[in-house]
């Protein structure tokens, strides 16, 4: 094991996420988004495709994103598929009038069949184009991603030998690529396979920035994302909702559209839990998630934006910034067995246990911080048998006093508290 | 990696699978899906819970389910849950008529909190019952799985320290047990957990055989049976379609439903793809999954239900038996480019060849087949540049003979061949 203790995630919703997606996305829309995830941390983001926009409708608006995007935070990377020279021609003249990107991704398949399915092409034909796209950007300043699709298998071809990863990983760093990204296109990877498949390709390129990129088409996105990290690799791609895939750019749709990218919020759920340092705080990109979800009409796929990330207590003291308005506290369960077993408490004296009880299930509490109960009404008794299921969760805040919902439940479903309470720090 | 060569699965769809759905599932078809499930190769089936029925109505239906399924198969063990010692004594009861099970799941959570919320019962005034339940089984010749609920983390309690397993797997074999099954209750498990966990409790136990049990909660199902692979587990429950959870017995709901088990249909995948032996054929348990999801009104959570699964190239020739009649054989592409090159063919030859080179994708053929094509109708013409992608699919078998629906298809879409050949073996 080697896990790396901090990784660099690169947001693909906005170009791979929505690339298949059957509505367009009004440009608005995208800016919006692209600006929140800038703010929400996110250091690398893909913008957008320089695709034809009679192939992909969905970037016929490139431009107009790329001019919308907001600059200002330096450390941010941008980064814009270049499927063609021309779209290279169409970027370079953006970054010329200042709206450019600061890296490229070139694409190949190591799967022929999947070039001629796509592009009508032999690699023969595609290799010249793909090497001047590479030199060019390089040369104007860019980084470029050598991303190589289908590395783990093509859904036309089978399997794909790993003797055409590092004959392309090779013939890209040659170029100037300065990463290579091992696409998992379709989805056909295991986290075997991608095991022995990154083991082989980091002793024999030991300095190269590889870049971990599956879709989910099989289940197996974070199960192969798990496999890579103990593989030592760094930069993970993934999508919010799990949305995205190849285009129906093609027809026959040889791969029958089910090829979301790997879940962003369940990918950060699952580094976060590992103890890996993301830059990123898990419950403001759920935020974002569920604002996407709105955009897009409809549920996504990520599951954390449902359940809610793991429970832990944190071990720094509760905070007033630590009460995020909105924020709905993981329910937390105290039994009342284990109190009254000491002498009788008066009503009001209960009630400031039971919400005391229930925040410390996620922080140690502040010294001095006061519970004020005076808005929280008590229905029915307690015995020592009871045990209340109490959620809470936070309305407001003013000057040093944050305001909190809560409700307190015995476990058959009888409401035993309810109503607000005022924590003062 | 010491990567089992063979696992045993047990499918939990007629219990875990189905404990929390909304509607009962009519007990015929529960026992119709368990039939199928034995037909189709699995040889550990949850069956039922004896669970109260007011508490849980799925499962009133428990001794019907039991008297209803197929019992001429001897390797197949059925397992059911037996949450206390009133339900012991109608399983028993029912043993003694015939219509029994071989193993029963013992349930205890190794979070308190857990228990109060689910049970009103602290360890303590659970574990005696429980200790009866366990050695009553065993001198009835039952084996007992000692099941440790929320052993990776608490909705409630949050963390749960690796002691409290330890000392309840130390506990459940000194009364008897015959496996240990680690609970992911509610999909608090990381695969890094995972293995940390997993590695300490195959120390202390080496000769025990512990259960993977994972929730996919927060999408981390598959990741976590991955790493419990790597860590040698050669037991696996999960449930078809990713149903199940704890079921709404208790309110609140305190982890808010979001709790399917670990998908069959993608975990095969993923176990067939590593090379591992499952002794199912995932063809045969997609199909099983398909009519589920009818019984069940809708999709359901399987990945490769809808993507299929991986593209591989049969090591073994083609056979009669290997076209099984409604399979959709995954799309082949060919390219005439390749092809014509080479002497002009006449049309009859064409035909022959695209269907020849797409069935070759998937394995090899037999010498002596005969393909013929005098139902295939040609439309438009091929030069160099056009690629075909086609698909084949199984219509009927007669005799030595497989009849095939074919359609291949340009890249932009256009039919160049449509309707049905022949294949004589």
């Amino acid at each position: 094991m080697k896990i790396p203790k901090k990784v660099n995630i690169c947001e693909c919703w906005a170009r791979d996420g929505i690339q298949g997606h059957p509505q367009i996305i009004p440009t608005e829309k995208k800016i919006e988004i692209i600006n929140r995830m800038i703010d929400v941390g996110f250091k690398r983001i893909e913008v957008t495709s320089f695709s034809h926009p009679k192939l992909v409708p969905q970037f016929a608006d490139c431009l107009d994103v790329l001019k919308g995007i907001n600059r200002k935070n330096g450390d941010v990377a941008f980064i814009a598929i270049v499927p063609n020279e021309k779209a290279l021609d169409r970027l370079l003249d953006a970054s010329e009038k200042g709206y450019g990107v600061h890296e490229i991704t070139a694409i190949i398949s190591a799967s022929e069949d999947h070039l001629l399915a796509n592009l009508e092409m032999t690699f023969a034909e595609v290799m010249p184009g793909l090497a001047n796209i590479v030199k060019r950007a390089r040369k104007n300043g860019l980084d470029v991603i050598g991303c190589i699709g289908t590395s783990f298998g093509c859904p036309l071809a089978g399997d794909v030998p790993i003797e055409k990863l590092i004959e392309l990983t090779d013939w890209y760093l040659q170029q100037g690529a300065t990463s290579i990204m091992l696409g998992d296109t379709t989805g056909e990877a295991n986290p075997r396979q991608v095991r022995t498949v990154y083991r082989r390709m980091r002793e024999l390129f030991p300095t190269v920035d590889f870049i971990g990129h599956f879709h989910d088409t099989r289940g197996m996105g974070l199960a192969n994302t798990f496999a890579a990290l103990e593989e030592g690799v760094v930069f993970h791609d993934c999508s919010i909702g799990g949305m995205g895939g190849q285009p129906a750019t093609r027809r026959p749709k040889y791969h029958k559209g089910y090829t979301g990218n790997a879940c962003t919020e369940d990918m950060l759920g699952m580094m976060t839990e590992m103890g890996i340092d993301t830059g990123l705080d898990i419950h403001r990109v759920l935020e974002l998630a569920r604002d996407i979800e709105t955009v897009c009409g409809g549920n996504l796929r990520g599951q954390v934006t449902r359940s809610r990330p793991v429970r832990h207590r944190s071990k720094s003291v509760l905070t007033l910034e630590g009460l995020h308005v909105g924020r709905e506290l993981p329910a937390a369960l105290v039994s009342a067995g284990r109190r009254m077993s000491a002498e009788p408490m008066d009503p009001e004296a209960i009630k400031e246990w039971i919400v005391r009880d229930a925040l410390e299930k996620n922080w140690p509490l502040p010294e001095r911080m006061k519970i004020n109960t005076g808005a929280l009404e008590t229905k029915g008794e307690l015995d020592r048998k009871t045990v209340l299921v109490t959620t809470l969760s936070v309305l407001n805040k003013e000057g040093a006093k944050a305001c909190l919902n809560v409700l307190s439940q015995k476990s058959n479903g009888d409401v035993y508290l309810d109503g607000t309470v005022e924590l003062e720090f």
